[in-house]
């Protein structure tokens, strides 16, 4: 364990920075009882956050969208910045990770808490390896039905289904699980699916049924930049092995090629050349920081 | 406020009983993090828990069916009682809350945490003050689309929906928020629902769709003990202004009548004599601390 893994690694809560060790929460927190927060997890490549306004502006999202009242998701920015220098962590890749709760309020309600409940804040910054020697030889994955609920484009902590159907991908021996609602490819468990038909990119529309993925949209523009073909639309199940390529998106996978859904080997279980394209154009954008343009 | 809803109440957290104020849980909890974790909450009348068991058995049915390996669900009893001694509720009603979670983990996975990591267990006990003025004019209730998951059986902590469609209920001034999913109301937002049709007793059949209330069970069998006909089919959402009656029930609102739904009067207003009935046999087993036949 390095110092930023163990019990001695600084986080940061509600304002102070502290030990990971001597953080933590009233057990009328309602991110506890009710999973009722947002959040966040932010790359960080070289001591460098990638992306993170994207980010922070999609917390801001969440927050508004459950109507948790914190105005400041953009300062955790500099939060951020701090943990990465108090943990050491400007050398090699990291992830920064935030989440804002309702606060903690008792007697418990299912209702929200009295106006003036302070919300809850945390961060905290671990290192991280990139998935390489995985992307070299492709992911397996394995299908579950989408049982989540409907506003899938909110980042939010009610994760159960999530950690249930990532359970049933490491069980099978799996990188990760692909939900499918009604025969249709919703998205990962924890990253964004694309799919290559008949030379054409497709990754599903943004819809309350899937998060936007912020390493989804810089895959978008990479793609658009590189003039390859794409269209938002979604990918049925029965197409996924028949496809010219298939392979995830997400903030710590990057692009992934995956080469076996459900057992059965896709492309002949070998990664594919548009995946490693993309793969490349994004990891270029992480090493130059080039942002993407505002949208 | 009273000595056991202040900061000097006592409750109990992963084996020793302490003050709330210092009762704090790791920001690597998973229940934090992702709302892993199960819950109930008992009634308790007159310092006795009222059908404990049932509830104790249903926390134990959903940390199977979450995968938490947590064996000693029934044991939290003990703990209750010991909590309603510390806190003096021997003498009125009371809540007692219990919530187990898959544990602390680091670092953040989605899936399952490392073998040996320990469940975190939190239990806390709460005067309550039955809502019998309520009862006695009747409740307003707002219907919202049941966006949750589609395992509604299992009792988590994964509470936005619930959280959100319950804010909703008291923006609009009701007391309750009622799902309605393809025109089927499925239950309230801590609630199941009942209603009368040509003089026959309904409520949505035990699917994953709702949850197995124990008060609903209670009140199934006091309908059937008082030869009142039953059947266990969903209700429609265009039949419920035309219902003979229409009511709540749950631990906490026990039979809670229904006078008006978005706004629309139901029953001219007025609570009914079924409902009234049921509270009386419902209230009769509590007072007395009658158990039902084991299922």
């Amino acid at each position: 364990m390095t110092t930023s893994t163990g019990a001695s690694r600084t986080v940061w809560l509600d304002g102070v920075f502290l030990p990971a060790a001597e953080a933590r929460v009233s057990v009328d927190d309602r991110g506890f009882l009710f999973g009722d927060g947002a959040y966040e997890v932010v790359r960080v490549v070289r001591g460098a956050m990638f992306e993170a306004e994207r980010h922070l502006r999609r917390l801001d999202r969440t927050l508004q969208g459950i109507g948790i009242g914190y105005g400041r998701a953009m300062e955790l920015r500099e939060v951020a910045e701090r943990l990465l220098d108090e943990n050491r962590l400007r050398e090699d890749e990291a992830t920064v990770y935030v989440q804002v709760t309702r606060g903690a309020a008792s007697p418990r309600t299912h209702h929200f808490p009295p106006a003036g409940t302070r919300p809850t804040a945390y961060a905290s910054a671990a290192p991280f390896v990139p998935f390489d020697a995985l992307r070299a030889r492709g992911a397996a994955v394995v299908t579950v039905p989408d049982i989540r609920w409907a506003r899938c484009d909110l980042k939010t902590v009610n994760l159960l289904p999530n950690t249930l159907a990532k359970q049933r991908a490491v069980e099978a021996g799996a990188a990760e699980a692909v939900f499918v609602r009604d025969g249709i490819v919703t998205e990962g468990a924890s990253s964004n699916v694309w799919g290559v038909v008949r030379g054409v990119l497709r990754t599903h529309p943004m819809t309350p049924a899937i998060l936007a993925g912020v390493t989804r949209e810089v895959v978008l523009e990479v793609a658009r930049e590189r003039g390859l073909p794409v269209e938002e639309v979604p990918l049925f199940l029965e197409e996924v092995r028949g496809l010219e390529e298939c392979f995830l998106c997400s903030t710590t996978l990057d692009v992934m090629p995956v080469v076996s859904v459900d057992g059965e080997p896709v492309r002949g279980g070998s990664p594919g050349p548009v995946a490693r394209l993309l793969q490349e154009g994004l990891r270029e954008r992480m090493d130059t920081g080039v942002l993407a343009a505002p949208r």
